[in-house]
């Protein structure tokens, strides 16, 4: 399959923000994050960049590093692509991905079914933390990580090991990854499989630099873990390929209820309404 | 194979210029194009498109409405693609080609050879011409061509079927197609075939609303045809699919003389320089 994402500076990035090796991770990161999704292996990726009069090779040349770092790592070639100037003063890229995988054995988002488990993998809320802070300080660190997880928003790591093991082993019955955020990513979920949902807050497994807000878990985006769903009898691994897979809620059949709800910590029930993320980089 | 290409407002189009059934047949015939010069036969399309906020719904509708037009008459399914929100102003989209053609046959921009003749397709410096009255006029008449070839800015026709006939036939030994303009495209293939080239301006079928300016035919881009080389013995076909081809000069060994040069109506012959084209829309 093909998978085509666009990575546009002042909407999935800023370059005052991100450094450009992080601008060319993540370029790349959200089209094998697709991908993950899907439980598809990368085959080949096809880069299209137009880019702004005057801007420095320097950052060009560190912009693809970035990328060609994380497509090594990943074992797939970047195997052509198209340059344009760009009219504006933004960098723009869109990254298309070849994928494959057996006919008919993708990971769908409209798999779920009501009594389905809820799960995600690795932790949630880091890329938002780490967007915030950036935000505060103003300028990136622009340090490529030393551990994975450790710039989640700067380096997110796409989990294709993990999609690719749930499709194989038909561990999952619906998948996303989390780009736009739990509640609205759950949301696209429900609605493709026609299910409603309801978390538990407290089992969300919180990454450390969101400092146990719960919120930046819920309603941050670009964490670009896996959620998905599965059989309640399914034997789930506490872990793939070294990242934790938690059970943080459940499906259930559609009714009058609200799609999404939740269960706070002291155990009351509410509407979760889908949360925005965007607003945090597009102006 | 794939093909990616950019269609940028304020680069490729003008919204006050290009209508938007325009700009969408324009994103679509920029791919579908590439495809033809290669000989390869068009799959399937991918439209990445991010739309700047507050667009209209009908101007959206209409730019599909143009791609899926031109999509439906060359046979290529819209296969899926990614929308976004634009961080500017001005609408972006990235067409996504998959084509196909046996192994190892695809027509090359390398393969000339001293010797080979120089062909075009169809009818030069239309689009340049066109795009000057839009400028001039100041307004689309957005239009459709009742007739191919009427509004060659506007509703370029990828030459699909020339290239492939040139693939199967075996008529062609190097093929690109004419998007940035005569001057510029023949340099490219003098430089991937590393030969020289001669044109005779006279020689140069122009299209009638140039009204006799060779200079844009011979520097205005976007015409979309098919420049090709040909071994000397080869029994060219005048027409392929309706579409006329004109031998229009010939290869050259490399030497000291300049790259590329031209031979004037009345004789004299003098270098051919790269000319600018992409002025007329860009800043």
């Amino acid at each position: 399959m093909v998978t085509t994402d666009f990575t546009l500076e002042g909407r999935h990035f800023r370059r005052d923000w991100h450094g450009p090796e992080s601008a060319g991770h993540r370029t790349l990161a959200r089209g094998l994050s697709d991908l993950a999704a899907m439980g598809a292996k990368p085959l080949a990726a096809f880069l299209s960049l137009a880019l702004p009069r005057g801007l420095e090779k320097r950052w060009i040349s560190l912009y693809l590093n970035g990328l060609r770092e994380l497509a090594e790592r990943a074992g797939v070639p970047l195997a052509g692509g198209d340059t344009a100037e760009a009219p504006g003063d933004g960098v723009l890229a869109d990254i298309v991905l070849l994928g494959s995988l057996p006919e008919g054995t993708a990971l769908l988002r409209s798999g779920a079914r009501a009594g389905d488990l809820l799960y995600c993998s690795g932790r949630l809320g880091g890329a938002a933390a780490e967007l915030l802070s950036l935000q505060q300080d103003g300028k990136s660190s622009r340090r490529r990580a030393n551990g994975i997880g450790e710039h989640p928003q700067l380096f997110p790591e796409p989990r294709l090991a993990v999609g690719a093991r749930l499709r194989e082993k038909g561990l999952a019955t619906a998948c996303i990854d989390l780009s736009d955020g739990l509640s609205s990513d759950l949301a696209h979920l429900c609605e493709a499989s026609e299910v409603a949902a309801e978390i538990e807050l407290s089992r969300i497994p919180l990454h450390p630099l969101a400092k146990g807000n719960v919120e930046l878990a819920v309603h941050g985006g670009e964490d670009y873990e896996l959620l998905f769903a599965a059989r309640p009898e399914t034997k789930m691994p506490r872990a793939i390929a070294g990242v934790p897979l938690t059970c943080i809620g459940r499906f259930k059949r559609r009714g009058k209820a609200p799609q999404m709800s939740q269960i706070a910590a002291y155990g009351r029930l509410t509407e979760l309404r889908r949360g925005g993320w965007e607003h945090l980089i597009g102006s």
